[in-house]
């Protein structure tokens, strides 16, 4: 499989995950279906669109791959109807906002090292990548963002970003460096 | 009157209702004077601006008509002093929000058709118009979104942009079509 | 020294201070060292950035100097770090806050100049540069934005933008302009 394809699935797990934390999180304050597709979407695909809009890069993702916004539709509205028949939701929500935060910390920095940023910048457009879309769910339903709660958090992010990077300028082989900073 | 004298006429209607329901919310929290114009200014322009930078396309409205700046920031300042001989204004603040999304809703539609973009980007950026206003002026009030409470709201912009969209597809008569949308 | 140099020293003060006012708040919070970094970050360097997306100017200050995202965190953990030892931090905080909200309206304006944006263009850019800093800091910390609590803060920006304005109409030499409005 090409690097392209690799990351294209695995951007695609991710706005599942991300869209399902808000499905969750929109379940916990009984919102209708609509509100659970929006705060889907903008968790999703917040993190992205901010880091392009901020880099001056256009179009953004779902402009250009519009079923983008009909895959977080329905895995948020999905979501919502498993959710009653499950327990432990907590701990998915934490699993799920993991792997969101994981994945769209590389594709981030990936992005950023394609426009031939500096360092810091690339580090910043992972955390961005990886950490907006999360804050702007937290900050709909009117809650502190998680992001500067929770300890781990941001420090995941950036370790993430700092762990590909290494990896990138040791000129490691692409797709297991990919997978191994992920698997971590 | 032409087709694009009548959308700038609705539009200036929808800014206008927009920034009195912001003012009424300012009201509400005892806002200084340039609160209220600054909070009435970003619901009222707030939607179509987030639209257009996430769509790429500049300069933004209020920077090409720096007079829509000042009808927001007088219509904010009236509705303040009118306030206050006022009674049933929680009717009235879902009375004009309710304009300002059906009409913004509509515009936003169109903004994005006349890019030719795909029905799914031209709903969304109909929804973004519509609602993001409103999301900023609760957000900056501390408030969970009306839009998340609300059964209605996001249902009504979703049908708004369905109905006008579904007119356009089948070649009606563009003003009359419009009117009608909103008149619902 | 010239007026871009000027300009420069007084930028990097503003972010300093801006950061450092962020620290203080999350300080509050007790939140982690990512945190404050971020919420520094986003505090002294999300006036800016709101402005130069607005107006569709690219690069962000921070893309092209990276090394302003490492002032704003390097700022924002020696606060922490000191900020145990220090007592009327409430009278500190509004300090630096006053001084970031003039020092930045003041490089909103110019900036807004240099592109010939008519009058209401230059007031607005000044008061987002400004202003929008600390609303994000506010709302990521889930507060009522102190820009619609306090009296003065809104109105500040305003005056301070007109009286800079006012100078330079009149062709008033620049520098002594500049440090004559901030001294105000």
């Amino acid at each position: 499989m090409e690097t392209a394809d690799l990351l294209k699935v695995l951007y695609i797990v991710a706005i599942v995950a991300e869209a399902m934390t808000a499905a969750l999180a929109a379940g916990r304050r009984e919102m209708d279906w609509v509100g659970v597709c929006l705060l889907g979407s903008v968790t999703a695909l917040g993190g992205g669109s901010v880091r392009d809009v901020l880099l001056g890069r256009h179009p953004l993702s779902w402009v250009q791959h519009p079923e983008y916004l009909l895959i977080t539709c329905g895995a948020a509205l999905a979501t919502i109807m498993v959710a009653r028949y499950m327990r432990h939701l907590r701990h998915v929500f934490l699993f799920l906002d993991a792997v969101g935060l994981v994945v769209f910390t590389v594709i981030g920095c990936n992005v950023a090292m394609s426009l031939d940023m500096p360092v810091v910048v690339v580090i910043a457009a992972g955390m961005i990548t990886g950490c907006v879309g999360g804050v702007l769910r937290d900050v709909l339903c009117a809650d502190v963002p998680l992001l500067f709660r929770a300890e781990l958090y941001g420090t995941v992010s950036i370790v993430t970003g700092g762990l590909y990077m290494a990896g990138k300028a040791l000129d490691l082989p692409h797709d297991p460096l990919t997978i191994g900073v992920m698997a971590l």
